[in-house]
């Protein structure tokens, strides 16, 4: 539903750039879940624009929960997040009204809202509505982990550039949650690092591939044929801006195999069910097997370069040259990270409270 | 939900491989469409298994709508497709209750269902539940194409092997429609078929990589944030059985790009907005912008094969060897393929219905 | 959603009184469920027109469950269920094509499907679709029965004519569900009969108020704000033909009592919460109390009447003069009575299963 | 689901009585809509505590629009409306913590949420929770009054004192929107208001009737069998806190009534089909029929009253009498009566939207 993700677990976002606040509303949350202010904060921090790699305005997205918390804990009522947007010069943007902006949605958004959309800093389709995301994704993180459920993103590759493959080893997976440039290879992230200056150095911008982990999902979740574990958790992260593939397991490389390749082995280990190989990721049937899931995503270069570029003034029907100017970071997919994390949290808890009803997160 | 999917309208789908019956009701059409009964049967003969690059059984799959049309014609309630199961052995399935076939659902079957599930087949996580997918899908094409939009989808890979790619014409997108195995390069289509051939004469299987394109769909499309429009659609195709990713326009290839490339430039043409590339594949910001849609998914290897294959009986927990008997298919993308622009029909309609109104389609 | 009722359990409802099958589709069952055909038909005996107080048509109503069992139980998976229309004269309907039966659907269904509507019959708007939530509902109230908590519905009161009140026995409760006629006090049963005999001999009709108790709920169901117990109660009661209105404990004579009588005292009996009256009718705020819900709806009479009746053909836009002929009956409340069970047994498994989550039927 | 109510144009509540703020989400509106302030707080002021007949506390109840506006109009994104919460002396509830006052949500709440909900001020079971609602609920009337489709709600009913009936002059109607005691007859308003000083000197409170009569909305809206206008208007009138029922057209008066009284006959006056009467309240079968809408709800005595009354502490399990202090009002029904008008403008405006699509609103 538009602006609405999930069925137990609902997140309502709302918001643009340059308005008063964004946020969002959390609806379904069981009651008695402590609130973990610093790591809200912590998880927020990694959403910001820091470094030699951004250039993009840092503010400083104090949450505020504003409902549905009474003495520190959930009151299993609408918990609501707002976030206050510091002042922005807004005659910035005055200049570029009506400017069709490559790969952005300022067109569409004339379109679809009919000239009255916001469109100061991108308005309800800014890269800044992910903020509340992330302070939700930060209670949903805590539910998983409270039931040894972990979930950690690397940047697998950048700009052709790639990162380590997982280990398998869940310690190794949890430290991605400590860093802010999260690799498992901290010498390939240097390099992926360099590769982002350059960009920036050209007014240029680079994108690349997140590969998401969960580690800890019990088998039998996910509500197919329609809501498969893979549909919804797709469904959530295309809604990331920028986000324009998802694939399980070995997804696209699955084109290669033969199915004796593809196909994963059963054996019993310890008297659990384990597969040898997991080019399924972690779910067949759209159901959830036991083993780790496996969620990669491709995240495109920002749209906002400084290079020139030719495009349409849509009020004017006139072809312009522009050159975007302002603060705009080279690469977001080091801080998209997190958002992927949240996204994937929020839709397991769903998916999850489905199942086992809102009582089990207190158990 | 479960077993529905769409808001506006709504496809409902039950039944078990071995059952009785299986079938869909679609509920939010629009009353007065004319029910184009030769046109399901073409639809329908696409997802057949036939010739050389087939074992399977092929089944009559007769669509019989039992409700929602009068006189030929929609009645603007809810419409059921049913499609009778022809009496199959069941006591070939007897055998191999409790095996986890390798990348079959029988393990999360048996876990989500408590051991109840019909297993006979697959049950209702066989490849039959796509046939009424298919038969739905046909009435909301018909829908489309009333209003000048066109879906075609072609094998843009199996196991390796590419087909051309779109050259952008109309005429030769509709082409793709009459084949049943669905390629532009039909020289490059006899290679994939013969790569087929190969796998089925060792008892394996391949999979490959489906590419639709959507002409005609005007700019506006799409419920962002959460229904963004590449999120509806990613939700509805890894609904079938075998999909594991799903990526739009330049999809992962934008990992290896900046962003001064993969941005898609504006120009006026006739009056018209377009752009100069289409790496977004016809979305930005989760809307329409009036480009073609591009939209890739995989297919995997189909999971059943001949081969030998180690794995676990879960009911007695021993290691068993299994060669799958029976009639499989050593591909399924060429019939995934009609599946594929149903799915992608279904959610185009519903998503046009929430900004147009259901009394838009008969005007 | 138009034909779909529940959030965990849904109800999907098809069909058409003269076309080929009327059913439905259930969705988020546990699975290994007992299907009780023996219960599943006394149930849908009870909604059968019998004796001196019926003229209508008595179809067989044979229950032909064809997806979602398997060896008996419950799969977990939808649950379809499909009644086969017997033959019908159907051109009898065609000479009031066009009729506006008053306070009938015909012209809301032109006007609505702009005249593709089936209308023979009454169409989907017949009240022949309350069969298969007869026969869905049987599934829901023997979920509830393992769980103790048991419904009943009596004839509150017919044309002016009332039954006594409930005296708080569960066991004088359940005698009601072996009643075809189901009064408290079979004495004025009689009398309520004799009123619709009179009403039969003059070809008029009458309606009634229907008032159910639940004993068993325990605390804390109900989701408000908007999902509270009263309004997913009432919203799936308004989809009964006929039902006008709904209240809930002392309704509508709430409006002439004062705080200090309609407030319910509590007190602590055997370590259990009650109130010493129960004019909430076992709701507060929206959530369960503990104590009985007691549900009261008012049926209007039957629309068809054989009375001379003046109307419009909304085809020739004529004033014409109608008797309706045919079988109707001169009173639906006492067969009404099994679908108000149903509705409200599917309402409460699914918003119980909200809380409880889906495994907990199994325990 | 929850605290979303509506399917195209839906509304996410929040807040606490004694929380930082309470608040609203508007999802679906269209882009382009004027936001009238004044009319936002003519609506707010009718929905305050004023003269004799209250005394509870008098909120400012500012309200702000944070996001979904720009430049005076909707932009089409998430509108969110938030009230501030004047500062309360919290101290004052602590001592009434455990106690379960009767017929009030403390002891409910207490179950479902585990005793962490924010019992203050009844926490989000706060009448004060309808602010919200009528604030976005004006946006929703100044819509429908923007396609000639008025509303307007009398207390027809309070405490057996009843006022006029609609005379079916639309002037009267609306000028009930004018009014803060919303009676058709003054004079029978002043003696309501009487019953209600009456009520407040004895420490205690009563409640009433409100009817709703909508004028121009055009037949063929509703979207039954189960989203049919009468259930979804009920659903949203059952949330508002004290309404114990909902009837439509003569309602429970249709008990005592026989078909050939209750149906409404249809004439063709200046080629609009009309009935001549209206025991079905302008809903046939689900849908409009193009006459005036007409929907009661009975609304309770104010629960909270300063007569002793008897009830239970469950945290110490102990009896208590208690004498609710504090600011109550002796009746909220004449401010309850701009909440009913709001919910049913959300609803009509939702299911309007479904028929028309979102465009039609700018037409």
């Amino acid at each position: 539903m538009k602006n609405t993700l999930g069925n137990q677990l609902t997140i309502t976002l709302f918001g643009e750039s340059h308005g008063e606040m964004i946020g969002c509303v959390m609806d379904g949350l069981p009651a008695g879940l402590e609130i973990d202010e610093v790591f809200i904060e912590e998880q927020m921090s990694k959403r910001k624009a820091i470094g030699s790699i951004s250039t993009s305005r840092n503010e400083e997205d104090v949450v505020n929960i504003v409902s549905g918390v009474y003495d520190g804990k959930t009151t299993g009522t609408p918990l609501t997040i707002i976030i206050a947007n510091e002042k922005q010069r807004s005659d910035d943007y005055e200049k570029i009204s009506g400017i069709a902006r490559p790969s952005h949605a300022d067109y569409v958004a004339e379109v679809k809202y009919s000239g009255y959309q916001d469109y100061r800093g991108g308005g309800h389709f800014s890269g800044r509505l992910t903020a509340p995301i992330v302070a939700a994704g930060s209670i949903a993180l805590k539910m998983l982990s409270s039931k040894q459920i972990e979930i950690g993103t690397h940047l697998s590759e950048i700009y052709g550039i790639k990162d380590d493959n997982f280990n398998g080893d869940v310690v190794e997976l949890c430290k991605l949650n400590d860093k802010y440039f999260a690799v498992f290879n901290d010498e390939i992230g240097r390099q992926m690092v360099r590769v982002i200056e350059e960009a920036k150095s050209e007014g240029d911008s680079v994108g690349g591939v997140l590969e998401t982990i969960v580690i800890g999902l019990e088998a039998g979740i996910g509500e197919p044929i329609f809501d498969s574990l893979e549909g919804l958790i797709a469904h959530g992260l295309l809604s990331i801006g920028g986000v324009k593939g998802v694939e399980f397991g070995s997804g696209f490389g699955l084109a290669k195999m033969r199915g004796s390749k593809a196909n994963d082995s059963w054996v019993m280990e310890n008297d659990m069910m384990k597969t040898t190989s997991n080019h399924s990721g972690g779910i067949n049937g759209g159901i959830s097997n036991g083993m780790p899931l496996v969620i990669k995503t491709v995240v495109k270069p920002t749209s906002s370069i400084s290079k020139p570029q030719s495009t349409v003034n849509f009020k004017t029907n006139e072809t312009v040259q522009i050159e975007i100017s302002g603060r705009h970071d080279p690469a977001i997919i080091h801080r998209a990270r997190v958002v992927q994390d949240s996204i994937i949290a929020l839709v397991l808890v769903d998916v999850i409270t489905a199942r086992k009803g809102i009582e089990w997160w207190n158990k």
